[in-house]
């Protein structure tokens, strides 16, 4: 693309109200801006896909639950983003490169060098996999040390999260795969596309009396990322020495809420030698190569599937993100911001 | 001692009836029962010294609570001992060697040579000493990696177990080292003897603000011999990357009741990157030696304690149980098993 063909204003997605309890369409303001260019050592990125996802709710809250800032009524909500390189005059970078970056809800970004990354396209079947959440599900398969013949339940299987590390634990040796999520349609592709041998479903009943079912002799792995009944239902079934990884909270980050809270009793835990990890991906950035080199290898043999969801135009986001919280999805949701 | 001075009675404490709520010395036996002489392949131990602890408690119950059988009525109450080999024939084991078993309820006890183990006088400054809890409380500052400058907090300081993991902590650099206990005469000397910074003292207003006040940058490292409102209180002020370690539950070991119960934000673990593990040593076995060696060393150069308390007479076991569940004692307690 030469210069001559930038718009002259671009549209970005902006925080319009902090979100207190439930979020609403009111919340995001779509304005329409002038497209600034870049000056030197700052990049001008064409966004290209934005993925949307459950963290951009929390930091719309007026508090601060998570170890970053929360997005500011007025300013253009932030989230990961697959993007093309317009112009970064005295950068490494070239017109054209694929990057990645954290601000995604707008069409065109202007960046500082520093925090845009490349993607290398001849990595990936499709770069758009360079979006997916599975590095935190993939780091808890990789901690818990799932070894073969283990019973491993992955909460929340449907997300962005869960799907990729359904995948991971199955390769690593899983001998029984179980899930929970929120709707039947889920569970069904969950077990027919992505190898799961049962699936829970959320208001079918007591989560805990599920799980003893579809897991008698009980859980050795949990890969947690909702949270409350769930986590507790995991933890009642755990079996000794039993492994648990907690990589999210949709529970409460959908809601707003406490859902998140889990009551457990740590004479339990201590005696049955178990042990609860909390992961962020923010922690692990050295096992980052890792990740990407297991995952594209793995999609490009055909062994792992990247699940997602791909809709059209900027304007869906704040829409996708709603559908999101609710459970309209399964795997990672895509917005393409181009137009 | 030659087999001459035998006694052909010994006395032994039985569990008198399963223990459903509080303990008391109704719930002890004390019986004298024919001296049996061993066989090939036993042991026959003049107990000297015997451990009471919580544990004890918990089996007394009449459901399985631990992965370890109950005690059953009529039959002799278990506990570590230390004792002196009288007979083993057709073993390696010679009459007057000390060795250390699980049978300590009794003046002597007549076992399968498998289930004792020689203990080295050479190695203890006091052999008393091999009979300390400490092993689970070493493991906790080992497992959690404690490091220079980390703020360590020891619930249940003052028992068998806290009094030796706080000394473990300061030893491998931790720079503020913060303990809780239910009397201020223990918050005293565990300040004065064994080099805690700040004793929080349980009843004199909500943990959590106890905590919050002596460690207003947070605790890095929890070893919880507690559990409830003291665990809750920890992860309430744990730093992004707390590691905790649970190797106790004596709030419900002591009631019999579930003050064990925790409530826990599962989005605070994930987004802090908190840790939390149940040690017991019965799945560490293949650390006991680095244990030992690591405890009798500081013991015979002076830099560790063994904190104990030493009473003379089985007789005097129910009431040490009674006291220590309590907490009128510090550190281990003993009983002096022969008359």
């Amino acid at each position: 693309m030469n210069a001559r063909a930038l718009p002259t204003t671009v549209e970005e997605i902006r925080l319009a109200a902090h979100v207190a309890s439930e979020l609403r369409p009111e919340h995001f303001e779509t304005v329409r801006v002038p497209l600034r260019r870049a000056g030197v050592g700052q990049v001008l990125v064409r966004n290209l896909l934005l993925r949307v996802a459950a963290v951009t709710r929390t930091l719309m809250a007026p508090e601060r639950v998570l170890p970053m800032a929360p997005y500011r009524p007025g300013r253009a909500l932030g989230g990961a983003a697959l993007g093309q390189v317009v112009e970064a005059p005295g950068t490494g970078l070239r017109p054209g490169e694929l990057v990645r970056h954290d601000y995604g809800w707008q069409q065109y970004a202007l960046l500082p060098s520093a925090s845009v990354r490349r993607v290398d396209p001849a990595r990936w079947p499709d770069p758009a996999a360079c979006l997916s959440q599975g590095f935190v599900g993939w780091l808890a398969v990789d901690r818990t040390g799932v070894r073969a013949g283990d019973t491993v339940l992955v909460t929340g299987a449907a997300g962005g999260v869960g799907t990729v590390a359904g995948q991971f634990a199955r390769l690593r040796g899983a001998g029984r795969l179980i899930g929970t999520t929120s709707a039947r349609w889920k569970a069904e592709r969950l077990r027919r596309e992505l190898g799961f041998d049962a699936v829970l479903v959320r208001g079918q009943g007591p989560i805990a009396e599920q799980l003893r079912a579809a897991a008698p002799e009980g859980v050795d792995v949990l890969v947690d990322t909702v949270g409350g009944e769930q986590f507790e239902a995991a933890l009642s079934c755990a079996r000794r020495g039993a492994r648990c990884a907690v990589v999210g909270a949709v529970g409460r980050q959908a809601g707003g809420g406490t859902r998140a809270q889990a009551t457990l009793d740590t004479l339990a835990m201590f005696s049955g030698g178990i042990s609860v990890q909390g992961l962020t991906v923010r922690d692990h950035q050295a096992s980052a190569a890792r990740w990407e080199a297991e995952f594209s290898a793995g999609l490009r043999e055909g062994r792992l599937r990247f699940p997602h969801v791909r809709l059209a135009g900027l304007g869906q986001a704040p829409g996708a993100l709603l559908d999101l919280l609710a459970g309209r999805h399964l795997g990672t949701v895509l917005v393409e911001t181009h137009w």
